[in-house]
């Protein structure tokens, strides 16, 4: 039986989040055993933030929850792909649709922001 | 000017290697920076192996490497998401087209096995 290996990265596998039509990658968060468990028992992605030390889910402050369609893991079973639909069209919490928004274009990173909501908004007190 | 950030995880960053027409997300692996120089130069897929704690070029092996389109980073500079032709048909050392080949189903984790190739073909020594 496959069990996914929280030991080979001390309690956690990187997590890639992807649009469940275009197949997008909208963001990339670590999950542990408890955020997997949360994540395919409300179809709602719940993460661990590495930061905060603390279980959450996604979109709980924004509003932009992801419904869990589909969940992947790799021949080592020490990753996850999975395939959501995004609610509120933006995963980054820069109002990005996706977090990857940043490209290496003749010797540099170069930022393509295009924000689909403001942060200061979203995310004020 | 945005630079990876390589201290965050003690020198590497996830690689999501994705298909650059379908979007098909064929592995994830670690970078760190002098795999990542290496990728932009020579344009082709170098990673670091935890394992082998060793540099290698994705493909060096099989045969299989990996054509680089396009390269981007996230919000936070700490991943990477980079875009690939894969030679060969297969990413995955089992011979499956993506390393992301097992499924959630039903409570349990489902192989869905359709190698390209016979590793032990491709791998022997």
């Amino acid at each position: 039986m496959i069990q996914i290996d929280f030991e080979k990265m001390g309690g956690l596998v990187p997590a890639i989040i992807q649009d469940y039509q275009t197949n997008e990658v909208l963001m990339v968060a670590f999950i542990d055993e408890k955020a997997l468990k949360l994540t395919l028992e409300t179809g709602k992605t719940w993460l661990f933030s590495r930061s905060r030390n603390k279980h959450w889910m996604k979109g709980e402050q924004s509003g932009n929850t992801q419904e869990v369609q589909e969940v992947y893991t790799d021949c080592d079973a020490d990753a996850l792909v999975i395939k959501v639909k995004q609610n509120g069209g933006a995963a980054c919490h820069t109002g990005n649709r996706s977090c990857f928004y940043v490209r290496w274009e003749d010797g540099a990173w170069v930022e393509h922001s295009e924000p689909l909501f403001d942060p200061d908004e979203v995310y004020k007190k």
